[in-house]
């Protein structure tokens, strides 16, 4: 199954994620070492042609490229701290969530170590890995992304290079992927108030989507609106949402929900107001979110 | 211009929306009336063709179907008094936003006054009233929908009827449209997070569209998580979220942000945690937003 034209590559971290990597450089050729803390984790891959290093030393050591998927910046510091004289000379590449912080320690340590690092961030699902259309993005050491752009593009097509410091990935992996929570909070709140009529929460899934991809097509008018600072031509304005609060507040006690959340949206709101941002687009938000 | 086999149709409120609207009728021919308390914005209109109404009262008189595209519902009711005796045998029907208590409120007053009444919300933008794929849903009187279906389906190609209960509309729509602040709000704190590194908005905006793509993709397995009550075969845990927490306050600091309205959301995921339901999906989270 090997190709020999194809770079060597370990995988470190073997969970959900580290997995679907693993699997996705195997089905390419790729010859691919993988260690994972509990080794059972690895059986399944070792099956589909991975050699298993029973050490993190031995996995750094059998490849030039390492990628890593742990959970955190600090645990991939914590396992790699056996395999420290091993990193010299190779390039790191871990793909896990975390803060700047987090990979910028993760950064000092690896290169202090030799390492050429590069962080990398994968804005998808396991299951996408792979697919033509995954967002992939990378900060840090060009020398291995131009490298090894063939390998790290077996991992998903939209494969995108942001700059060279190297916690980039890790800043815009945490700016986009902000919205994830209190977007979810929302819908589930949304499928709560209809539950409390007795409907279910599939009856607005489509509904959902077709509003998300309403907010996906105002998205590049807002930012322009954020660089320029120009807030006044509002497709909705911040009193516009400051006037449906009150109603979120009576359908919230009409369908018996936890709305503490709302609140300090509100405050935010009643904050521009003060500013004097009433009649300014609902992007102006952003000046009372930033340092003053 | 007017086709007389295209239903006359009054459009009171000429906003944003309400423009919108009334030139959507306009164009498809309908005999189109239209009122608005300051009778200035009714201009462009009547050169389109359409007629002025000098009271609410003529509006009403004047087509058998009318659509309210005021502020709010209680504003609408207000607007609507010195038409009262007018109303009798018309299908009333409001597109404003809402919540479901302000349209029960209209609706018993409005059939109180002999009126047909069908609530409508539409979840677009102005610019978007008459294209093929904006929704509009409708719920209340059925027998106002099947009499004007080809009118209203003027306004937006996807027009969807959701039942008899006149609050049907409002209710999707606050349950739908309460993902946009926080979303939105997640947005702007990304984007100020990347002002603080000297890097634009519009560098996000790509990847934020994907990401909102990835969020609609898992809706329907959220949806039917929480229908079936079912929440244990987690694509993200709510201990994974929690993780997520910490980098969330770092990030906040580092940008110098205001992330006061995180707090509430982990408080969410704490609750969870502690109603057994760490390993269990992040839909999960709607079991704490619920009545207990
Ligand atoms: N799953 C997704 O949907 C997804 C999507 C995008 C990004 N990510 C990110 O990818 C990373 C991994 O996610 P995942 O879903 O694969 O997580 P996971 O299934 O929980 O796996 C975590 C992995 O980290 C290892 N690990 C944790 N602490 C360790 C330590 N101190 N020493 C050695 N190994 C340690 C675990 O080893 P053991 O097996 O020995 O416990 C396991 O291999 C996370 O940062 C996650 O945010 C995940
Ligand atoms: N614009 C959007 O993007 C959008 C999208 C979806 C839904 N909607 C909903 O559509 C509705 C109208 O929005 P819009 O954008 O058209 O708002 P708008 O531009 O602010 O217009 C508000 C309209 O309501 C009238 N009005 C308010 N209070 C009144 C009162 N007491 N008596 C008589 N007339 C009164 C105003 O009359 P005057 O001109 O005399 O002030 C004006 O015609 C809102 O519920 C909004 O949430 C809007």
């Amino acid at each position: 199954m090997d190709d020999q034209s194809r770079t060597p590559v370990s995988v470190l971290g073997l969970g959900s994620m580290g997995r679907a990597l693993a699997a996705a450089f195997l089905a390419a050729g790729h010859p691919t070492t993988v260690w994972n803390r509990t080794a059972a984790k690895a059986e399944t891959l070792v099956d589909q042609g991975a050699r298993h290093a029973g050490s993190i030393k031995d996995a750094v050591a059998a490849s030039p490229l390492i990628i890593a998927c742990l959970t955190t910046y600090d645990a991939t510091l914590e396992a790699l701290e056996p395999a420290a004289t091993a990193l010299d000379g190779r390039a790191l590449v871990p793909l896990n969530s975390g803060s700047p912080a987090g990979a910028r320690r993760l950064a000092a340590w690896a290169t202090e170590h030799g390492a050429r690092y590069l962080d990398g961030a994968i804005k998808n699902v396991p299951a996408a890995v792979g697919a033509a259309d995954t967002l992939l993005y990378y900060g840090g050491d060009r020398s291995v992304f131009d490298d090894y752009e063939p390998a790290l593009r077996v991992l998903g097509g939209d494969t995108v290079y942001l700059g060279s410091d190297p916690d980039l990935a890790a800043l815009y992996e945490m700016a986009v992927g902000g919205t994830l929570l209190p977007a979810l909070v929302g819908f589930l709140q949304g499928a709560a108030a209809l539950q409390a009529r007795g409907l279910e929460a599939a009856s607005m899934v489509r509904f959902s989507i077709k509003w998300f991809e309403m907010i996906n097509s105002v998205l590049p008018t807002f930012a322009a609106e954020i660089d320029n600072h120009r807030y006044d031509n509002p497709a909705s304005s911040v009193n516009l949402f400051l006037a449906g609060a009150a109603d979120d507040v009576e359908l919230g006690r009409e369908a018996n929900l936890d709305i503490t959340w709302h609140k300090p949206f509100h405050d935010l709101l009643e904050r521009a107001v003060a500013a004097g941002h009433g009649e300014h687009s609902i992007s102006a938000l952003i000046e009372v979110i930033k340092p003053t």
